[in-house]
């Protein structure tokens, strides 16, 4: 294919990750090796951002910062839930490409965001302007369909694997027959984060904690969950419980969705953890249950990231970069190579139910084989004055050229 | 004072922490330097396993064993919340260390395991036993009267601090005027580890988050922090929030008002971060809030412990043998040395509230300055397959040569 020389445009979407940053660092390092790569654009909170010109300058950032975001959590760019709807927004945004000789498009995130690259790609080939369009995948949710695994999800279980491990000895230390702890994981849709879970066990320990993992595949049989902790307690003295925050019942109900209201009497959000937590207590007189959840806390943990991972997704941006230059115009995965943006787009990667153990709370060897690898190394992040120190970007404005645009 | 010969006994008690089997690996390290000292015995489950004549050979552990300890979380021996109220008890205390000649008694633990400490040194001198006893102390919450800060503390704010600033990534990213996220930190009684968030803060960079550190020394006041969340929400995009557990009203009721009781009659808590994103959406119509309550994370997070607090709470295990061998039966701080063990049993040491801002949701450099070398330095985890990896005691048992003992 002819060579394309023209300017980058990069923007982030969807929820962070550990590795996000990383992607970034890998597309603008290699971008900087093509001289027909003229400007290196980052366009803030995704598709928002882009809509309203808001772009910066990425060359202008000093290499050191650049570096950084190898190990820097979050979005540097920003992100956005904003989807791409109408078609008019569709226009403004190849407008905005137009206007600052965009001519290959790296949009990182989840599901939502390779539909919409895959929909500014099919009309900028519409109108007949020349665009080359590379979704990179991020999610820690590890669902993206046609990737093997998706960079972010490593880190993640990484973080949890380690963390679960840390409480179980606190819990070991605490347990008398009646603790259970319960720690809510991500995952609203598919069990990827919370089996991640089964790594903290020792090879050839099964009955090393997490002892019982619940997941969004399986329907929350609450009479088995309550004779499975009380087996667990009375063989461990204390029972950790990993439980996907999508956890659902036979119907399909949210566990957590039926549970309480507030304070000012709207059905409360979320909180699998502590609507299994007060399932617990009544079906086992004398339980002490304790809930922890990590929150957003678990999808930013670079500190503890995975090498792996951040590894992973470094190579999946310069691979971006490389491929769109030899023209190469669709989705890029470390182990799948490209695979058409549509077909990734809204689809979801299921967990297989294969890979769960007959006892439906644990995860077989197939899985850990799946696992295993992802999460192996350590990232070297800095310390400075004994706190974890992360990238800040200069975001040196590009000057707007249009008009404005209403969103 | 005269040289006593005979052997060590060993105990944790109350809430584990990142470094409690540091203290333990110093007084195992230090006790095998002293021939007079025959026996090094550990109680399993704090004074709950002394009484049932529960104890374990330390000196058959492997030194790699008791190496590992020095970063390993929880609380190796096991630990209790049972608290020693009958005389009878305290007496079966003395029986099990006269049958095993326990000469030395190190009990590592708060408040609660100070005062058991004491009295069973006071009833020891009452019967003529010679017995040398030390109280090491440990907590997360660093309120420990007489002491400068105590082993714990310096732990789990690092860890908070790293976290409060990867989330500060991620929400950073995400926040579009409208997003407020609430970390729910422990802190039951002083906010000791709430303000410990505040070392998130680059120097010099007062905007910095945690935005908002909600202290249970600050009566809270509703309309104020509504008022404070929607500032910074314009001003930063997003708030993040750092609340203690035991945050209370004017009246002196917890947020989240929680009837049920321990063992020690301290209210049971949890839930104050939830009740104060209610209280956000409620105060401001559009506002996405997000809570994380790391729960025991953070107080078992040893893969981010700081060196520093685990170098202390090695040498204070040292120490303590050291001054008992020397004959001083007290209890033993980094800092201040020795002080009588009823001095410091029950008391709370409070946030000097001339450490806090005038603004009452932030912390003053006097804090920063008493705060900041407590973080200093990382300790060196091991990995192993991706995951942290910690010390597990063989747990030899002493033959018992008491009758059985009912609690």
């Amino acid at each position: 294919m002819a060579e394309l020389a023209g300017n980058v445009l990069v923007g982030q979407s969807g929820g962070p990750t550990s590795v996000i940053n990383a992607s970034l660092a890998g597309i603008v390092a290699e971008a900087l090796n093509h001289e027909i790569i003229e400007e290196i654009y980052g366009g803030l909170n995704g598709v928002l951002g882009i809509l309203q010109e808001d772009l910066i300058d990425l060359a202008a950032e000093s290499q050191q910062q650049i570096r950084a975001l190898r190990h820097t959590p979050g979005a540097a760019l920003g992100t956005c839930r904003y989807k791409l709807k109408k078609q008019q927004d569709f226009e403004r945004v190849l407008e905005v490409f137009k206007a600052h000789n965009i001519r290959y498009f790296f949009y990182l995130g989840g599901n939502d965001s390779q539909d919409t690259a895959d929909k500014i790609s099919k009309l900028a080939q519409q109108q007949g302007y020349e665009l080359r369009v590379i979704g990179v995948p991020k999610t820690i949710d590890n669902d993206l369909v046609v990737t093997d695994h998706c960079p972010g999800y490593g880190s993640v279980i990484k973080y949890l694997s380690t963390t679960i491990r840390e409480i179980a000895c606190d819990n070991e230390a605490m347990g008398q027959g009646d603790l259970v702890s319960i720690v809510e994981v991500m995952g609203r849709s598919a069990g990827w984060i919370a089996a991640g879970a089964a790594l903290a066990k020792r090879r050839d320990h099964p009955h090393d904690p997490p002892h019982l993992i619940l997941l969004p595949e399986v329907p929350f049989n609450q009479e088995k969950v309550i004779e499975d902790v009380k087996r667990i307690l009375k063989r461990e003295k204390y029972c950790l419980i990993v439980v996907a925050e999508g956890l659902v019942d036979a119907d399909g109900n949210y566990l957590a969705a039926d549970s309480a209201t507030d304070a000012f009497g709207h059905a409360k959000l979320g909180g699998a953890g502590e609507a299994l937590g007060e399932i617990i207590e009544h079906g086992i007189p004398g339980a002490k249950v304790r809930v922890a959840r990590p929150g957003l806390i678990q999808r930013a943990a670079a500190h503890a990231a995975s090498k792996t991972d951040s590894d992973e997704a470094f190579l999946a941006g310069q691979a971006a970069v490389r491929a769109a230059i030899a023209g190469e115009t669709e989705h890029y995965t470390v182990e799948t190579g490209l695979a058409p943006l549509s077909d990734i787009a809204n689809g979801i990667k299921k967990l297989p139910r294969e890979w769960i153990n007959e006892d439906l709370v644990s995860m077989n060897f197939q899985f850990l084989r799946y696992a295993q690898p992802l999460i192996q190394g350590e990232v070297a992040v800095p310390y400075d004055a004994g706190v974890a120190t992360y990238a800040r970007l200069d975001k040196v404005r590009v000057d707007k050229s249009l008009p404005a645009y209403e969103v």
